[in-house]
This record gives C-alpha cells, structure tokens and sequence, in this order.
C-alpha cells in the first residue's frame, strides 16, 4: 500500500490510509479490464457502491415487507440502474431471467454461492450452484463469494473458494469476496462484529487472494473481548482506527463496508463516514436502500455517491 | 412480470397477477423450443398440465392399491396421451422401457432424482441417478429436480442443483423443480406447508435458476405459525393471497401447484381455481388422476383443462 | 407389459401374467445383442438361469465346507459350462483369472459390486470396486449390481447406481440389479421379506432402469405385518399372488428369483415353480447348486431347465 | 489350480497344493513381462522373496533401534540387492530418492498406501498418496496395496483399490495386495491372526483381482474363537492345514507369507517351511531381516533361499 | 546419505552428519533448476534460510501487534530482499499482489494450504486453496506444504499431498513440507515436541516424498515421555543427538529448523547452532524476525547467515 495522493481523486483524501489502486493489486489484464468497466461508474474516482439483492435467498421473502415492491427483483435493477451503481449483486436466476433487459447498464456482480437461513447455522459453509464459467457467459464484470471465517467447516470452504479463485484466474474474473465470521469458535473469542473476527476475517481474505472484500464493521464486543485473543482482550480504539486496522489488516485489498439491516439513516451515514476515513473503498448496502419506495432510496443514493466523491 | 394482458390468452385473464411469458424468462434458445412444445400441448394459452408418476419410487406400490390398473406404468402413459397431457413425469426407468411406444404423442419430463420414504427422512435429500445428457438421448422436453429447502443436506442439495442446472444451460434442456421445505428446522418455523415455507422455497428456486417451480398449496399453520419468522407469525391471509405472495416470490418463474394426496374432487377444483387466481399457471397433479379408473380420471382431466383454458 | 402369448414358447404359458419380451424393453442394440447371447442358452424359451459365485467375497470361505470342492472357482465354473447355464455371475478377480479356460462356453455376469460381512451391517452400501468397461474388456455379456433399498445410505447407492447404468448405457451392456431390502427402517416396516419390502424394491429397480432384477421370494412377516404401510399390514395374500405383485411392480423388467442358502430340495422346487406361475422369468441359484458334489448339482440345474421350458 | 507338476522346478515339489503357475493367472502381457522380471530373481523355481521397508512410515523409527544402521535407507536397499531379492518393497519418497543408485541391480516393488499408527485405529483404511502411473515412471516391477479386510471403512477400501486395481491393468502393473484382516467386527469373531479372518481375507483379495497376495500365518484364536461363525467355532486343524486352508481360498492368486515383529529364527524357518508346504509361493520379511546387522541378515537370506529352492 | 566432505562449502563441517547433496537427492531436472535459484542465494554453501508470512493466516493479525509496521506485507518482502534470503515463503494472495514489486530479487516459495487457528484444532487439516500450476504461473522456486502427522485427518491428508507432490512432480516443482505432529494421540505419546513425534514427522517427510522437510526442535516430554512408544518413553539423549535423529530420520531429505514464537536471541541462536551441528541444512524464522523493527532484523538475519556459513 503506497501512501501518495492517488491521481484523478476528486475529492479531499482525508483517509487515515489510502485504498489500494488498481495498478497495484497483481491483476491480470482481465481482471484489470472489468473492475475498469466498475471503477468508471458512479464518481470514477476509485470509490465503489454496489447493490445486492441475494436476502431473498439468504433470509427469505420476509425482508420484502417492509417495501413490497422489493418482491420483484426488477424493483433492485432498476434502482441499480438509476443510481449509476458500480453493480448489483445477485445469485444466477435473478440475473439470468432479468439481465437482458438491463445489460449495458450496469455491471453485474453474480454472487456464486449462497444459502437459505432456515437450517441450523451451527457449521455454515455456503455452498456453490454456479460458476465463474457462467458469470463470463451472462457477461458479469466479477463474481462474489461468501466465506464463512472460523467455521467449522472452513476447510472445506478454503477449498471450495480455492477452485473459484483459480477458475476466476483463469478468466480474467474479480473476485469480491463476503468475509464473515462465524461459529461458535468465534462468538467464545469475542463474537461475529469484534475487531479480533472481522480484521482476522479481512487479512484471511487478503491472504487466499480475493480482489476486493466486503465486511462489517466491528463493533465494541463488551464483555465478551474477555475471550478474545492477546491483545484483543483489553484493546481499546475509536470506530475509525477500528476500521483503519480491518484495511491495514486487508492489505492491497480494497474494502467493502456491509450494510447489513436498515437502519437509521444518521447511523447508516456516520458508518459509511467513518469507513471512508479509515480507508475503506466503498460500500454494498442493500436492506437499508431497497426497503424504502423508489425516491427515498434514490435520495439515500445520492447522498452515498455524494460521501464517495469527497474521498 | 408485467401486468399486461397477454395475447393470445383465450379465456378471460382473472389473475391477479399475470404468470410469466416465455419471452420474458430469460431463455435460451434450446430452452425456448423445448417449452414451446410443451406449451403448445392442451390449451395453447400458455397454462401447464403435467401428470406424473414418479410415487413408485417415493412411496412404493402401496399407492397402486385404489386403482390396480395404475401399477402397469402403461396406465399413466396412455392417460397422459389422451389428456393431451403438456407432459409426463417420471423417472429414467419409466421413460427409457416405455416411451417408444409413446414417442411423439406426449412430451416427456424425465425426473433426475428421487428416493424412497422407507430411511428416515431427517435429513433428506433427493440423489440423482440420471443426467440431463440422458434427457437429451431419451429425447426429453425438460428435466425436473427435486429440491428440499431448509434440510440439513441443504448445502449439497444446492451443490447437486447446480451441477444439473448448468448441464441443462449447456443442453438448452428447461429445468422444472420441485420445491418442497422439509427438515426439522422447517417444522419449527411453522411446518412444510406454511406460507413462510413456501414463499421461500419458491423464491430459493428462483434465485437458483429453476425454469418453472412445482409447490404445494400454503395452508394456515394455525399455532405453529408462532415459529415462523417475522411479520409471517401474525400474519393472516386468504387462499388466493397466500398463493399470490408464493407466485409473487417466483418472480419469472411459472408456478405449478401440485396436488398431492387423493382428495374430494370439489376441494381439488378448489385448490385448482385458487392457484390460477393467484397467478399460478397450471398444475402437476398425479395420485388425484390416476388413482382413478380411466373413465373418471378422463373426467377430470377435462374439467382441469376446461378451467385452465379460462385463464 | 402385453398379455398376449409370447411366440416362440415351447412349454405351456401358464403363469398369471406374461414376462417381459425382449422387444418390449426399451433396450439399445448393444443390450440387445448382449441380451441374445443369454437368453439363447439353455431352453431359448425366454427364459433364465444363472450361477453366482460370489460367496466367497459375500461370506468368506464358510460357504466351502459343506462340499469342499467349491472353494475352487473352477469347480463353479466346469458347472455353469456343464449346465448350459444362461450365465455365471461372479467378481472381477474369480473372472479375469479363469475365464480364458471358459470363455465362449458360458455368458459372463461382471457382478460390479460387493462387500464381505464381516463389519456392521447397520448402514449396508455395496462398493464399486471394478466397471463396466473392465466388463467390456474382459467379454462380459451383463453386469451385476447390487442395490439395497432402505438402507440408510440410500442416496449414495443411488448415486452410484445411477453412474453404473449410464456407464452400461454408453456400452450397451445388460444390468442385472440384484435388489435387496436392507436397514432398520425396512425391518421397522416388515422385514426385508416382507410384501412391501420386496415388491417395493422390484418397483424401485425398475424405476431406476434396471434391464433385469433379482428378487427374494416375499414371506408373510406375520406380526412384523403391523410395522409395514397400508395396505400391506393388513394384507392377505398366497404365495403365487404375492410374488405376482412384486413382478407386476417390475413392470417390463424381467424378474429373477434368487435363491439363498441351502434348503430341502422339495422347497427349492416349490419356490421355483411358484415363481414361474407368478410371471417370473428365471432363477439365480447358487449354494443350493453348488454346495452339492457334482451329479448331484448337474440333476438339479436339469431339474431346473425342465421346470423353465414348461413355461 | 493345477496338481500337475510344474515344469522346471528346481526342487522336490512337497507342498500340498501347487502354488498357481504364472501362465493360468490370466495376466495380461505387461503384467507378465513385469513378473517375470520379478520370478527371475532368486531360485528362478517359481518362488519370491522381497524385502519390505516401509516401516518407518507404518511404526516410526523406533523400529530402527535394534539395528541403528537399519535407519538409513541404504541399508536395506543393499540388502536387498546383495540378497538378489525378487523385489523390495517401500514408499514413494525411499524409491525416488535411491532407486537411481540401485537400479537394475533389485525389482521395485512401489507401495501406493500407507499410514501412521499414530491415530486411533478404530476404523483403518490406509490412504494412497502416489499411483500406479508414478510407479510406471520410477521404472517399477509391481505395486503394492495394503487393503483391510473387515474395517468400517472396507467399503471406502474397496472402492480405492478398485480404482488402483483398474488403473494396473491399464499399464500392465502387477498388484500385491497386503491383505490384513482390521476392526472391531474382526476382533469380535476370532481376531485378525485367525483361520477364519486370514482365509477370508485371502479370498476376498483374490476376488477382488489381486495378482499376488500376502497374509499373515493364521493363529489358533483359542477362546476367540467361539466368536467365529461356523464351522470355524469348532474347527481344529494343525498349521500346515490352516495355511493350506488360506492357499486354496486364494485360488489362482499366489500366497506370500508375511514375517511380522521380529521373532527367534527357529520360529521364523518353522514359519517358512510351514507356508511352503501348504503352497505358499514365497516370503516377505522385514524386520526378521533388517533388525540385524548385515552379516547376520546376509546369513539369514541365504537359508531362506535355500528353502525356497527345494519348493 | 554420504558422509564425504561436500565441495564447495566455505565452512569447517563440524556436522555429526552431513546434510544430503542436491545431487543425492532423486530430483528431476525442474525440481534442480529450482533448488539451484534457491540454493545459490545466501551463502552458497549449501545452507538456506527461508522468511514465512502465512502468520496473518495461520493465527490472524495478533501477531502484528509489536511490530505494528509488520502488518504490511511489504516490510516482510522488503526484509527477505535485503536479506539476500533462500526464499520467501507466503500464501496466494500475498505472493500475487505483491510478487510483481519483488520478482527476481527473492525466491518464492508458495504455501498452498492453510487455516485460521480460530475453530477447533482437533482434527486438523490444513485445506488447499491453490495448486503448484498457479504455483509455476507465479513464478515460484518452489510449494510448502503443511502436514499433519498423527492427526485423526491423517488419511484426508496423506490424499491431499499425495496429490500435491505429483502435480509437483510433472512440473518439476520441488516440495518443502511442514512436518507438524498434531491430534490428541500425538499429546498422549509424548507431544508434539517430542523425539518420538518429531523423528517419525520428519520420516514421514521422507517417505511420502518431500523434497526438503521443516520440523520444530525436539524437547524434552519430562513426565510425557511415558506415553511415548519404546524405546522412547527411557530414552535420555541431549539436543544435538535429538535433533540428529531427527535428521536421520529424514534420509536424504534435508531439514530446515522451524523458529515458532518470538524468544530471547539467545536461545534463538543456541537453537540455531544445535540445528547445524546435527546435520540440518538451514531455518525458516519468521516471527523472530519480523516481530522486530528493520534494522534489528537485519542484524539477526545477518548473524544467521554468519553461522550458515561456517558449516
């Protein structure tokens, strides 16, 4: 990670670190000609926001409710296309049946694997039902992937996230890794949101080779940093250098911050603030963007397009 | 989905939404052949009839006792024939012994996977034992799966769909699934049949790639719906709303309502009626058919059709 | 299945319902050929009889002792020759060792797969441990399988039968599935005698595209009726009706009887023309033919050819 | 089996049962060639010796204490090439690593399997970390397979060796099977050292394909053996009986006697004679040979040849 | 093993036994070239000294916390550089990202397999997530391996590096692995630090093939030494013949001294001198080097490479 002023950034660079640049990621000149076609949209000035649209699966229509034009996934396309969005991540039936009438408009980050919430979550592995083959034939710009860090079955989900990474190598494909701690190992060291589980998760992504990661962002674990590793056990740091050590952590990885539920807009802006001042490069934000009506969340759009373009 | 009316319709569209149009499910060109020769059987206004007979398999011969003649697969292959059947479904054994003498007079749905009910079925998943390659050679109109959502196999049953899924991309072969929530995480949330379940088990499908999707009717899950997650534990809906959110779930994806055990026939018209209401866009419906001898099963066969060919 | 008299019959078609005729098996010309070449032996009336020798992997050396001479693989061999035997059914080992002294005289059974009994039974899967084109290879005119239904390990056996039957398919070469009833869930609801077990089985092989099954004769289970589904705990039935059942289940699948362990002769007789009468297509006996000094053997397997040319 | 004398036997032909010759084992050409490079060796009379080093990785080096020049490899390459050894017998790594210097001088019998006995060996199965194609590679004569009869995890077994077994007859690769009765189930009927444990495993290894098998010398299991199931509860016989007894369950599959933990030499030439004049074809002795220090193992060598001679 | 002097080297060899030659060693003409880039680096005595950052995988960001410029992979290739080291050996991500800044100034070594140390370490099995093809596409001298002997995973993973060293063997890769006893049987025969354990990983090394073998120092049990098989559990032998053994036991396979957690530089350079003294070819120390500031590193690296040369 260099520390010079990126060239072409439009806004002030008020990051504790600066995010990875292209240039110095190792990419392969795929990789580099699809997150170009990416990092150009929105403010073009390295800053990322994506949308996903993968709750239906992932928790069901419950989460369509709250709005329920949120039911049709052409609610999420087209609000990915309105908001100029860097992409929208979503798994193969939602993009197969709908991406003809919206290619062209927006990337198209197909999510590869993925799983319900109604089983037992005791030994998550998210497992695989497409390919990167089939990402470079609906003509996706990357694939995203869900590890399940500390999980019981993670060598199993090493492997299979190995496989995905090689083919995506193969074919010039970025790759977005979701890096989520999970199992009970994790909640006795501290739980899913401590600084301890989301840097280790991000440096575990940076390390198997992901392209870009997407995480939480840690949260004061209590109590339970008893159970946390030294020094993780008494450490003490503000949101900011929290965050800053999760993209430290990740090295040439540029980070991602999850939205996760809606929630106030205040606290979802001081989250997106505090992230780009610690470095991170940009945000995938879904629940709270597409469980409000179309001018709403194109308003909530907008002001996060406004914040990238500052960093 | 659009809420146009679609041409060519021949009865009065009731609906109260509009079922997916071939046009607009994504499909590829294999595909499209393929399911235009299976829409184009019985009404031609874009509804579905399909006659299985894989229970052989899933409950063994004892479902052969109301009607002795149905023991002899022949039964059910002339039935679907002189039905105008859009197709019949079974599996490899059934089509390979069988269809010449059938070929070209009904389409054929070969069923990949299946089991039997003697093991016990806490965690069950449904093992293939043939290819959609061999759907190819056997000269097959669509595939069908069957998907257990919410068991605990859930992660190899996703892996195992989308190892059949991507084969029938390559084939241009139309994948029907059979969405049905089991496991005892889907007993503690408000049962296999509560509307919870089955929003998501066809919205799973749909997310996965499934082509059209096969459920049962929801019912009212009385006090087990208190498991069921948010707003579903309190929510009170009729029939054809019930249904309508399930159609509404699938997105593109046609919905076929499976019958089921033998009932009444007035509560089968009944159950028919509301699922064409919701958007449903016809019906598998096996034991109902040919647990009856061929005259009244003929019987029924055109009122079924009759009803269809009002929507 | 047609009930029409089969052409070519020497003896008097006496049984409840005609078997299977090869024309009416859906078979590929490879089958068909292979098929030939066995069913030409012996009477050439349409029916069969094999000689397994696999025993000594089933059970161990144990089975030898009664007739001392039959832990020699030749001595069942110089039988299947003498005896004009539709084929021998045996393992990998006991054929590619010996049958360059036999070939051309006797029609090969590649039985695929096997096991010893020497571990639990509790979860009963039989493994591959050759394939059908080492069958190819080594000349053989079918294959053997064996496939037990109910077993707790069902989905895997599925599986792999499935990969067999494509495999034979490719090859155009005969299986012959020797399906058993196996697992607590089938002594639950019977026993693995029982009705249900067994028809349920012949039921399962024929729809998972066996060319010809082998099946244990059904035995009332008297109080273990009780555990068995309805109808069957309450059923009634002789012995001829209920093997009829379990070959009306096989639908166009020839069904073999098998013969167990060694019984008076007068039952083995008994059984046998049963099995004719009910619509069965021929016997696989093997200790009750071979745990016999030579001439007694060569008078029984006679015996047997008589009984299967009246039919 | 023949009882003809064989041609060209050096000695006086004393053993009970002849052991197989190379022409009636139905070798394919490469597996003759390779044999016959290995038959040779030796007394050139049809008889085997080899030298097995692969105890540093099945026990650890504390077998090399007795004799601390034993720990490096050379030493029992050596031994094997100045003991004009029908093979040795070893690892991938002590093959690679030395066989260059040894080459031409010692057939390389490549074991493809092995473990530690460091775990729990609870369920045994011994996993192969090379191949028949990297034996072909290192210029090697035959591989060697240890299968465990009888383990839970036989089935897992059977399908491993069946791979390997199919992948030997592709290039003509000899397979020497170490057929060692393991598990709970054996323990539980006679123990692993008992005639019925030991007969069975020599069947099932000959059953399965194995070009040459090696058994330990069964045992009386003395009480153990109630557990047996019959006839082998009662049975009596004396050990030339036992180990003919293991020969003819073999069949055409030549029996090399195992030497086990180092024992007094009388008990290891009473051994010896024992297996020849039940029919063995030949030795495999490790530790009995390399636990001393050369001259002594030279000596011991040479009596054993001797033996071999006059069989 | 020879025990002549080697050519070439620069220092008195005060070794008990001499380090295995590259030309000893079996290697193919790749797996030469390769060793050769390694080998010339440093002293060009035939010593190495690797730099390993897979911590950040192995135990998670922890480790950076006191040399907080650490968490950059940056300083470590930086470090491995300027201190002119035999290699660098670290996981996918941080060779491909970085790789391009580095190449031709260091070798790499890729570290094919990992985990987290956050779930259970009870069965442990280090899963990979790339291959030695990416390896070669990289531009990698050479793979590392992680091994675990005696755990209860010990099958899965003699599969899993089986398969890794013959893909290292068709690309002419050489293979360094990490020999670690692990697994609860391991604790209860002495630990994992003990001669017994120690000694049979190294020869485990060796006989499933590594091309070069990394092991902790042995340690003294104390009272565990009564778990340990004879003739451990009595046997008494200072360090340098401890680590002798271990270097026998490794044949021709040489052995790199692990560093393990940061301690007094002291003990660091007592450990170091034992190492060579028993005949090991170089260390592989991470912590203890870049848990330290630049220049203090460079410092110790320097004196490593001091004492590399005089033997």
């Amino acid at each position: 990670m260099t520390t010079e002023t990126r060239t072409g950034a439009t806004g002030q660079a008020r990051a504790l670190i600066q995010r990875p640049r292209l240039e110095e990621m190792g990419l392969s000149t795929g990789k580099l000609v699809r997150l170009k076609r990416i990092y150009l949209r929105g403010k073009g000035n390295g800053t990322l926001l994506f949308l996903p649209i993968d709750q239906g699966l992932e928790h069901g229509p419950r989460d369509f409710f709250d709005n329920p034009e949120s039911i049709d996934p052409e609610y999420q396309w087209k609000l990915a296309v309105e908001g100029n969005y860097s992409g929208i991540a979503l798994q193969y039936g939602l993009a197969s049946k709908y991406i003809r009438d919206y290619a062209g408009r927006v990337p198209l980050v197909l999510k590869l694997n993925g799983k319900t919430d109604i089983p037992s979550d005791k030994q998550p592995l998210s497992p695989l039902h497409t390919s990167v083959e089939e990402a470079v034939r609906l003509g996706a710009d990357a694939v995203g992937y869900t590890l399940y860090v500390g999980s019981p079955l993670q060598a199993e989900d090493f492997v299979q996230f190995g496989e995905v990474r090689r083919e995506a190598e193969i074919y010039g494909m970025p790759v977005i890794v979701w890096a989520y701690p999970r199992g009970e190992a994790v909640e006795a060291k501290g739980g899913r949101e401590s600084p301890y589980a989301i840097e280790y998760a991000a440096r575990v992504a940076c390390e198997l080779g992901a392209d870009i990661v997407k995480v939480n962002m840690p949260e004061d674990p209590g109590e339970k940093a008893a159970g946390s590793p030294k020094p993780y056990n008494t450490l003490k740091y503000d949101a900011v250098e929290a965050m800053e050590r999760v993209v430290r952590a990740a090295g040439r990885t540029p980070v991602l911050l999850s939205g996760g539920e809606r929630v106030p807009d205040e606290e979802l802006f001081a989250k997106a603030e505090t992230a780009l001042q610690a470095g991170a490069t940009g945000f995938i934000f879904g629940r709270n963007i597409w469980q409000r009506p179309p001018q709403q969340a194109t308003e909530v759009i907008h002001k996060l397009w406004d914040l990238l373009g500052r960093y």
